[in-house]
């Protein structure tokens, strides 16, 4: 509590929602409107995120990002299946077993790698080994990758194509783990569609609240027909509202008009402005390459405690592995701004020396 | 879609956010915010709950009914266990195995009554069954009532009290889906907490969306120690929103200023009304008494194609039991206005011939 | 404990195996055998089987009747599914859930009845009802039924396919608890095909432990697309004997040379002497028709405590609505003799005054 | 198939049921005796345990190793709970998903290490980071360590004590997977008493099938207080046997006149012999210690093609890491005889070249 907006690096999960999304909401709270999805904003969504990905799809506005992914799994891998993901992947470390249970049981098998992608070998050593278990052995189900990463690294489009391909290789249905979808897109400077569903992607969670919404995920299907009963899924895990206008104005809001790229395009210029600016600073040494809206750097362990006093919000995070010093993640968001970016620039520039 | 509100007399959940509760969604949308809880709206609810309900407490804010219901029962049910209530409530036909779900695969155990009560002479010999069963059977596990019930009547404080102590007597701990409380606890006309733990509720299913939030309901342990681990069950289905703060302030709105109350007495007090005026419809019969703000009365088909005909709203109930006509259900809401029931009773006359 | 085998009417589960399948199971274990199920035994249960049941089909034993149905349901319902069968079936009422567990949380839809048998009728409602409430309800997903019955009953192969085909007709698929499958066999007087896949059933639980097997169970699906990843899903429950020609021994000793047939005609022969004994005892009533190995009647108090002193066993049935006296459950199996029935009889000859 | 008994070190699961074994089954087939474990085998078994184990305790036999391992930890572990265990533990990679099964999807959390051992320093570090995460993470809940290991190691008693003192530091009960638990007291040389509730386990997977049973296992719960309902899981898991005599009765036989450790002596003494001979052959490097029954070893890839192509059965083991060569498992068993090592020994001196 009592984090100021201005000295927030900690997550873009602490920040209000923007403008154009409350709008929306105050908009929609008039008159009556069919419930459990039965309306006419939920019908322009689909209309709209159509139209936005190019292609027919159908999509499931929920409200947070645990039930997207895990609803999204449990459509994809049977309770006797084994789904691929990264090791440090949020469905792994961060969701309290909640894959597992929607699933009813799959196991998470998580392959390592330094900067949170996925290499096709790994998955393809993964693979054979389960097969040569058998019956023994979980059932390769599914593979879900974040983008970007939880290392805050952007999958290329060559990457993900290499990797999808190996998945569908072996018959496994691909899941996107989309929290920060939007500033993985700004990064590659493509369609939607690209960064999908051309690149072998089958399910989608379109992240939406940290990137500016209230409270609103999506799970999108790039084959409506691979999302049968999803519905059921949705209801029985008590992610259907009643007042289901307020779910999908928010995304509506979201997807029209470019609110989301904008968003991202703020939140990563600001961490690519942040990034530029560690690099002057005598202590610090990168940890991950900054594709995106998350930094992970090392500094010296007076620097980053001359911050916290200072007010800054941000997270150790032992996790990386560097020799010495210490690891903090800083996040941007789309209401970060140029002068608050360069307020901490300045308090790390006088704690250093 | 397209039902006009002052026609709806189809379901409470067509209704959009009362006020006062968008005024505390519009206030909470300024600077930043602690994540998943750690805010000071969350912080104030809980006071504010505790003052209400005149007892220590824990309360659990969630987004939708099925949500709370389950989380509920999961958190007072193990997976072998058997969970007693009336064979129509919510729980067991209206949230496609939400309750199996949660609770890794309890057993509703369903008591079948005209009036959607359950008697403590059912609970006995059902307890008194699955003793005998002994390993065999799912072990009794909780006690889980309705109120207001289905068929829109509401338990007196002795029928509550008789119950629930037939039930603690086996150690089994008490559950009520409140997703209509207030319209029950206006009708008794007693304190909140006379109507729940004074009357041996140990968890309650405290709704507000239907009865004017946006999207808010919670869970309320009236022992805190009951409540261990639950924020883990929260997380793990999904249910823990990042941006927190948005759900704990509807129910503060909701709950400060008696908001809640008057939204209830409101909506009771039209269905008192509709029930007057259809009293003096010829064809109409009632089905059952009405002591909140659901209506289930019998009217000739004729009558009942010609309201429909007319634009309003509202559900044919084929489960009632009736000789012939149609049964159909009218619910009032905090939205529903005088002249919305004389507008019905007036076209109710007029094709009543 | 200490019931004598000769005054045993509890249970046909507290006999012995028969001596066929204890000199299988010791011709059995010499040398060694591929472990789970890759061993000579297991394939020529399969080829026998299909002999038996004249057709393709997949096999899979098991060492409990719990297992056997939970397993065949968990293939056929998903987890927000419905599963329709009678009231008091065995899955619902003795198997502590499991079905429930298995299905990771489907729910099981009991219709009654007097008894045992559903009625078309009564699927065709109940199967509306969940259409109408659409994804607010658990999703029709299979119907079991069970032959012989719960109350001692078998269906008729008119009765039975008049079920089965209203259940197809709305796309469900059929489970057949067998747990006395042989003795409704028998019964019948026809084929295992015509009693099976010939009137509709997809899967079996084919019962051998009440009839003379030691453990052993089988699932058997008729149409072996049905039982895709089944294997899983067995091994996952931990029901995959790593010494698995221990189970596939008793079961072919079983099938071959007519012995599961010998077994039943044997239980059932002695049931009928018993019930036409018991007609001839003045307060005696029947309260179920005798088809296959068990007995439902109801008797004067007096007597039934005359018997159970005399140190014979034998349940009481207090489900049973009875105006009158006591209800009791009488079970015959392959290993009662004439004699003992007699025995029985005499001794309520003589409490009978 | 077809594996001759002499010529198979691929598994001791491929051994027939050693006599005192069988005598018991053929002797408990007389008669009627009370079902699901209301019969005196059952009962002396409890005695016999306790006799055995110097200790008050609960044992529950079940029919598998996946069965006895998986229930116990859903006994030991909510569905929201992690339990840490070796990253090549059986439980992990060759139950299917068994536990996430039981469990209702709790987590195995696995810690890598050379020897299949488990170190405390491991263990308190996977504790911290949970315990950092808070409601995101699975809650530690439990330690499972394995007894033999999968990497044919013994754990000391000191290691024992060290490892299972950290997890009750943090509150976390400790099962122990016992599939080669004979195999490892041997070694031990200690008491079963020593080597399990006085180094600080709670709760053991008793296996005997692999060393001598036909198809028997058991859970032992130390402190019986911890049982609390086991039962019912064993039911709801279908494993509970209704003609239970036939499991009791062969455990009841394994654990007397010393025959468990008569055969566990046997299979140690011949892969003492085995690695004694096998230190002589050129080509070979012993990869692990070899404690109990296991041995695994790098041979040249000519020596391990040509000991196949003789008839000889094994497992190439991948997962090792060795530079050169292949890594095979030997197993040995009750049943193998000084004259089947020689036989193998003689043939891999005859191909190494």
């Amino acid at each position: 509590m009592g984090v100021t907006l201005s000295r927030n690096f900690g997550s873009d999960n602490v920040t209000p929602a923007c403008a154009p999304v409350m709008a929306a909401i105050n908009a929609a709270n008039a008159g009556s409107a069919g419930s459990y999805g039965a309306d006419e904003f939920t019908e322009r969504l689909t209309a709209v995120a159509r139209e936005v990905f190019e292609t027919d799809l159908a999509i499931y506005p929920v409200a947070t990002g645990t039930a997207a992914n895990s609803l999204a799994l449990s459509q994809l891998a049977p309770a006797f299946g084994g789904i691929y993901c990264h090791e440090s992947a949020h469905i792994v470390t961060d969701e309290c077993g909640a894959p597992e249970f929607f699933t009813g049981g799959a196991k998470l098998l998580g392959l390592p790698s330094p900067d949170g992608k996925i290499r096709p070998a790994q998955l393809e050593a993964a693979i054979a080994f389960a097969t040569e278990m058998g019956v023994h052995h979980v059932k390769p189900a599914a593979l879900s990758l974040t983008q970007s990463t939880e290392w805050g690294t952007v999958y290329s489009l060559e990457e993900l194509s290499a990797l999808t391909a190996t998945a569908k290789k072996h018959g496994l249905p691909i899941h996107m783990d989309g929290a920060r979808f939007a500033n993985a897109l700004v990064r590659l400077g493509c369609s939607p569609a690209a960064a999908t569903w051309k690149s072998g992607i089958d399910v989608l969670s379109l992240g939406a609240t940290k990137n500016g919404a209230l409270c609103a995920e999506a799970v999108v299907f790039f084959d409506p027909a691979l999302a049968e009963n999803f519905e059921r899924r949705r209801k029985r895990a008590g992610h259907l509202w009643s007042k289901f206008r307020y779910l999908s104005c928010q995304l509506l809001a979201y997807l029209q008009d470019g609110v989301w790229l904008d968003n991202a395009r703020q939140a990563n210029a600001m961490a690519a402005r942040l990034a530029q600016g560690l690099a002057k600073i005598g202590g610090a040494r990168p940890v991950q390459p900054v594709d995106a809206n998350e930094i992970f750097v090392a500094l010296p362990e007076n620097l980053v405690s001359a911050l916290e006093r200072a007010g800054f919000h941000f997270y150790r995070w032992p996790l990386c592995s560097i020799s010495d010093g210490v690891a903090i993640r800083l996040v941007t968001s789309y209401a970060t701004t140029a002068a608050d970016v360069d307020d901490f620039l300045r308090a790390a520039q006088q704690f250093d020396c």
